[in-house]
C-alpha cells in the first residue's frame, strides 16, 4: 500500500508538506503542490480515510438505522439513501434495530466510535434522550421528532385518501384495520382514515393488528370474515396485512373487486405482483430515502434547512383490488 | 467526549499505561489494572476505535457487497451476514454494486481506507484480479471463485429437483426458462433442469430470459403462452420470472396447477403471499449469509478452514402452483 511517506519521498518534500495538500491547511507553494499532487497521481495514492478522520475527527461514513432490511419496504428507503450519499463520496455504516432500544443505543455507540459524520434512523423512539444528546447531525426517516428534522410521508393524509377512495367506489360496510399502536406511522394512517368515514354515511368497524406480521394478518384476516362477512371493503394497515386479507376472500371464494374491495398502505414491490394486483397508497420510499440523505448532508454543510420536517406525498395506486368509479353508476 | 487522558488522570497512572490495558500489550501490575477499569468505568469511557484501528491497523468493521438490496433475495442474506457479526462485536460497512465492476472496485477501495478486517462479496466477477489481490480475508456469497472461500447454494441440485419434481406431477410439456448467462447461479439451475430433461420422457423447449426483473418476465410471459399454449409446465429461472408466468396464466384463466403446473427458484418471502401460493426450490439465504459470515470470523482467526467451499442444500417447497403427487394416479 503507498503511504503518505512514499508520495514525500517521490516528491521530494517532507511528509508535513503533503500532509498540508491533502488537508488544504498552511501555506504551500504552487509548484510543491503541483509536484506533490502529480506524485500522488502517479503512484495511485489514497488518502489514509481513517488516519485523516483521526485528524479530522471525521470519516467518510454515514450510520443508517433501520428497524429490519428484510421487511419489504425498508430496501427500498436503504437504496434512496446510499445512492445520494455515494454521489456524494460517503458510505453507509448499517444495522437493523429489530425495534430494540439496546440494540438501537448500540449502533449509535459503534457510529459515533467509528466517527460518522452524520446518523439517519428509523427509530420506533425519536424522544429518546439517546438523540437528544447525539453530538452529531441526525435525520430521523420514516418518523417525526423534535429532536431533529425528519423526512417522512403524510400518513394522515394517505388514511383520509384510501378512506375516500374506498367509500366513492360504494362500499357500504367497511372494515378499517388498525395497526401496532406503537407506530406513530401507523396511527396516522389510522387517524386519517377514522376521520373520514366518521363523518361519511356508510357502516364501518376497526380491529386492530398487533404486528404487520403475515402470519398474524392470516389470523385476523379469518376473523375478519368469521366476525363481520358482510364486510364489502377493507382498509388494511399496510400492504402484508392487505395480502392476507385477500389470499382470505379468495379462499372464500369472494370476488375482488365485485364484492370485496381492498386497500393496502405503503406499495411496496410485490403489492403489484398480486393477482388480483393490490390497489394501494403509495409512500415515496425511495425518494424518502434520498430526501432525508439531501436534507443530512446539507445539515453536515451547516448549511440553512428550510424546512426541517419534510412531509412526502402519499398517492392512490388504483390496481385490480378496487372497482373502477365508472362501474358503481 | 471521555478521552483516554481523562482515564489516566482519574486512575493516576500514565497514558502510556492506559494504553498497555487497552490493547493488552506489555506488562501492567494487576492493582494499576484493576485502578485503570475502574476508571474506565466510572468515567463510562468507551475507547476511540478509530484510533486503535489505527494502531492496531485494523477496526470492527466488514465490508459487504451485494448487487442490489432492492432484488427480494438479497436483504436475508444481509441479515444473515449481519446477525452473525453483530454477535462478534462487528459492524457492516454496505454496498450495491449493481453489477457494475466500477462500482465494486469503488466500494473495494473504500472497504481498504475504513480498514475492515474483512470482505463478503455477492460479484459477478468472482475470478476478477480485484479479488486476486486483496490483501485482506474475503469469502464469496452466492457465488464461488478460485480466489477465495465461499457460500453458495447448490444450484445445480436445485435445477435437477425442480425437473424432477414437474415430470413425478405429470408435466409432459415443459418450458424450461433460462436466466441471464452471464450469472454462474443461473446457468447452474439450468444446467442442472436441462440435464433431467433430456434424459426423460418429456417434450420441453427452453426460453431465455436476460434479467430477473419482473417487467421483462412479464413481456417474456406473454410469449409464452402465444409461441407454446400446449406448455402444461413452467421451470422458471427465479421466483420473479415464476410469478410473471402465474400472472400471465391467470389472465388467461389457465387453471393452476390442474393444466399448468410451475416451479420457481429462491423462495423469496412474497411466494408464499401469492395466490395460489408458489412451488419453488429453496435458497437458504439467511443461513447463507451467516455461513459466510462465520467463515468469515474464522478467517480472521486463521483457523483452520476445513471446507472452504460450503454448498448449502437446496429443497423442493411444495405449495399450490404444482399438483399433489397422488393427484396423479
Amino acid at each position: 500500500m503507498v503511504t503518505i511517506k512514499d508520495v514525500a519521498l517521490a516528491a521530494k518534500v517532507s511528509v508535513a508538506t503533503v500532509s498540508r495538500v491533502l488537508n488544504k491547511t498552511g501555506y504551500v507553494h504552487e509548484d510543491t503542490k503541483t509536484r506533490v499532487l502529480k506524485a500522488m497521481e502517479q503512484l495511485n495514492y489514497h488518502p489514509n480515510e481513517v488516519a485523516r478522520s483521526l485528524y479530522k475527527r471525521e470519516s467518510r461514513l454515514i450510520g443508517l438505522l433501520l428497524p429490519d432490511i428484510t421487511n419489504p419496504f425498508f430496501p427500498q428507503l436503504a437504496r434512496g439513501v446510499e445512492d445520494e450519499i455515494h454521489q456524494n463520496g460517503f458510505r453507509l455504516i448499517f444495522g437493523n434495530s429489530d425495534e430494540n432500544l439496546d440494540k438501537e443505543l448500540d449502533y449509535l455507540q459503534t457510529f459515533k466510535q467509528n466517527h460518522v459524520v452524520g446518523v439517519i434512523s428509523a427509530t420506533n423512539d425519536p424522544g429518546s434522550a439517546n438523540y437528544k444528546h447525539l453530538s452529531m447531525p441526525i435525520v430521523f426517516l420514516d418518523r417525526t421528532g423534535e429532536h431533529a428534522p425528519s423526512v417522512f410521508a403524510d400518513g394522515r393524509e394517505g388514511g383520509r385518501i384510501a378512506a375516500l377512495e374506498i367509500i366513492q367506489r360504494n362500499s357500504k360496510r367497511i372494515t378499517l384495520m388498525k395497526g401496532p399502536g406503537h407506530l406513530q406511522t401507523a396511527r396516522d394512517r389510522f387517524n386519517g382514515a377514522l376521520e373520514i368515514l366518521s363523518g361519511a354515511d356508510v357502516d364501518f368497524h376497526v380491529m386492530s393488528t398487533e404486528t404487520f406480521s403475515f402470519r398474524e394478518a392470516q389470523k385476523r384476516a379469518e376473523e375478519l370474515f368469521s366476525l363481520y362477512p358482510e364486510t364489502d371493503g377493507v382498509i388494511a394497515s399496510n400492504d402484508i396485512v392487505a395480502t392476507a386479507v385477500l389470499h382470505e376472500a379468495l379462499k372464500r371464494k369472494i370476488n375482488v373487486p365485485d364484492d370485496l374491495q381492498i386497500i393496502g398502505f405503503d406499495d411496496i414491490p410485490q403489492s403489484e405482483l398480486l393477482f388480483p394486483s393490490l390497489s394501494t397508497i403509495r409512500q415515496p420510499a425511495y425518494e424518502m430515502g434520498k430526501e432525508a440523505a439531501k436534507l443530512l448532508l446539507a445539515l453536515m454543510k451547516n448549511e440553512n434547512i428550510e424546512q426541517s420536517a419534510v412531509q412526502m406525498p402519499v398517492t392512490f395506486i388504483e390496481r385490480q383490488t378496487t372497482r373502477k368509479v365508472d362501474d358503481n353508476e
